[in-house]
């Protein structure tokens, strides 16, 4: 019969070590991640895979790549238009609304699958994870330095090596403007040499024209306006400040030229790249963006936000995988199934740190133990016809050459495992 | 503007202990699961969300509730008809195929959002939350005996009470078949009197008839056969010694009415039960599936899996939550923020265990006092002008009325802060 197949781009992962397509390096991030997080006193927030697509063309733009091209999104029976999310920020935003928190400040991560529709390429797939935090209710102040302590943290964490946060303000929502204003009026007579997408984005959405990577652009670019002089000395000063603050912990670049995919930033932007990464060389990027509540219809709520590609931060990772116990439990005949298994039941009850791996399958005593080597388990307990009518069992030390395997009494088992 | 509002049936999560609407049960229920799947030595897979509508039509059966009305489906650019998974097992015995791992022993768990398209009603979402396990590659025996000590694992932790596990036997393919025939056989008479699901059920799924809750049905159903007329010695040898085997840990119930809802099963099938539910009592369910592995294209890997359902397992679960020590840290005047988050960004990384709370929003020392008592933290500290002049740092307890506060050394801080 016919396999069906998984869909394009959407793929299976594995938390197996040995396995060539293991994932357990993703996990191991993840749950590093997730620590941090918590140890800064963000509270987790999981809104719906599903939202209505206005979310997103209010939220991160009708210009953005986002919503062009990439937004996974289909009719439902209604003939609604669904989004499956493409990223977690209007999420969070939409659901503090609706539920009329935007009254209070509020510390936020999630952790969890997006999704986007472009041809997979290798590294890129149509489901992926992101992992992010927003402080709401919070004008410009800590909460930057708390942002970047994070990713210091985070950096810190999985010892990443070559890396530099770059960080940049776009000012108010005047400042940015004018900004942009003044950098139309000078790339608008060059706009014949410039690419196809950046004339695009000249149309669409000027400030990612700083974004380009067309060595054209760039040197256009060496004489345009800098954001610099837009913006009030207050967040020259907040840059500096930042900078000064963390450079033992990071390299932090001011970088101008930064701004970042989504409409909805404005004043601090910040970006975080290893030389590890090659081209596409972020894996962490955020902002302010104090207009988006408003935007989407709540109150005037102050905010800061940044995400993580897990699954490219997962390649420059380092993880130290905290190993548990494992102890291999061998039933040696058939038919003894029963009385052994409860012998396990118990044991697993009395020592939750343990992992236990009953071996499920027949076989003969020497190809599970062989298993057991494999598995690299610390012990094996051997149960046979012999031991349950005595009512022993045999411990056996395989990470320990010097340690002769002992027959002990059931009673000292569980003593023996209870103190492993 | 107008609000973008939450799709029908999709709620948000928030892990907020104090709030009303919080789901920091649900979430602490997720850890606990996981943890003793990894104590049984399962591995973690994640299969993507959005699969092939066959996959669920060709494995789940097309006769199911889940097929017939309840699966979240839509076409996409392609018209092609994707679904978004109801369930997990379908997903995992594709994924084994197409990574030619049907030649091994595999014990995997999952955990994650599932989704129905159903009129959502009081505690059933369209977005909701499951956890299962899969034993793969090996045939009945122990995974049989490690399915129940899975559930009452779960059941210890979770100090369920009132729960009862129910267990039966559909026997071989060609068993479930002649006892379905002659439940047909038996049934056929006394269509009138049946109502209008169960005639439905009748005619597509027999089986499902003896799930009815209908008072009529079931009074008529005291006559039919029992599958236990229809079944192995060996099978009635297996539940009779799994019940006397699990006994002491949960009551376990020989219940040959139980069939289950999806096609797939064959064999030994099981669900747990709690009084404290009301009407819909089953919070857990599983079973043998032989034949899925070829159905779907594959070997013939014989497989018995679980799954349960979080939101409802949440309600009745009893969790312990492991509260972590907790520090307030304010910074007690403007201008100051730079140099004092430099001081709280090192107590975090000397100390990870800690959940350090910076207070970011401008305030007085008094209002900020007030929040740290209302979050429950163990310790303030407070840094002010002063503090940063003479390098030190106010130590105040909060849950300790004997002891003053103290001011120390920065050096004297970090010590105290890294011995908590």
């Amino acid at each position: 019969m016919d396999k069906v197949q998984s869909l394009t781009g959407m793929p299976d992962l594995y938390d197996d070590g040995d396995a060539a397509n293991s994932s357990s390096k993703l996990f191991e991030v993840e749950k590093g991640i997730k620590d941090i997080f918590i140890n800064y006193k963000f509270q987790e927030i999981r809104t719906p895979v599903l939202e209505d697509v206005n979310l997103f063309k209010r939220s991160v733009g009708n210009a953005s790549d986002i919503v062009n091209k990439e937004i996974y999104s289909f009719n439902d029976r209604n003939d609604k238009t669904i989004a499956m999310r493409p990223e977690g920020t209007a999420s969070v935003v939409r659901s503090i609304i609706e539920k009329k928190l935007d009254q209070t400040s509020h510390k936020l991560w999630y952790m969890g699958p997006m999704w986007r529709y472009e041809r997979p390429q290798k590294g890129r797939y149509r489901q992926f994870n992101q992992a992010g935090i927003e402080i709401l209710g919070i004008p410009e102040g800590l909460p930057e330095y708390e942002m970047i302590s994070v990713i210091c943290s985070i950096i810190e964490q999985f010892k990443l090596k070559n890396c530099c946060i770059k960080i940049n303000h776009l000012g108010t929502k005047e400042n940015k403007e004018s900004f942009c204003k003044a950098l139309v009026d000078y790339l608008e007579p060059h706009r014949n040499n410039l690419n196809e997408k950046d004339k695009e984005r000249l149309k669409k959405n000027p400030l990612r024209v700083l974004d380009s990577k067309n060595s054209e652009t760039q040197s256009i670019l060496k004489k345009a306006p800098s954001i610099r002089d837009f913006i009030d000395k207050n967040s020259i000063e907040l840059l500096e400040s930042i900078k000064k603050e963390f450079s033992e912990q990071c390299e932090i670049k001011i970088d101008h030229n930064l701004v970042r995919g989504l409409d909805y930033y404005s004043g601090f932007v910040f970006e975080a790249t290893s030389l590890d990464l090659g081209a596409q060389d972020s894996f962490l990027g955020g902002g302010r963006y104090d207009q988006l509540f408003s935007q989407l219809g709540g109150k005037n709520l102050p905010a800061i936000g940044m995400a993580i590609g897990l699954e490219r931060f997962a390649n420059i990772a380092k993880v130290d995988k905290v190993k548990r116990k494992l102890v291999s439990f061998i039933v040696a005949a058939s038919n003894l199934e029963p009385k052994a298994y409860k012998i396990a039941h118990h044991l697993r009850s009395i020592n939750k740190k343990v992992v236990l791996d009953i071996h499920l399958s027949e076989g003969s005593l020497k190809s599970k133990l062989r298993k057991a080597n494999k598995n690299n388990s610390d012990y094996v307990i051997i149960i046979g016809q012999e031991e349950l009518v005595n009512k022993t069992a045999v411990i056996k030390p395989l990470n320990d050459e010097l340690k002769e395997q002992e027959t002990v009494s059931i009673e000292d088992l569980y003593s023996f495992y209870k103190a492993l």
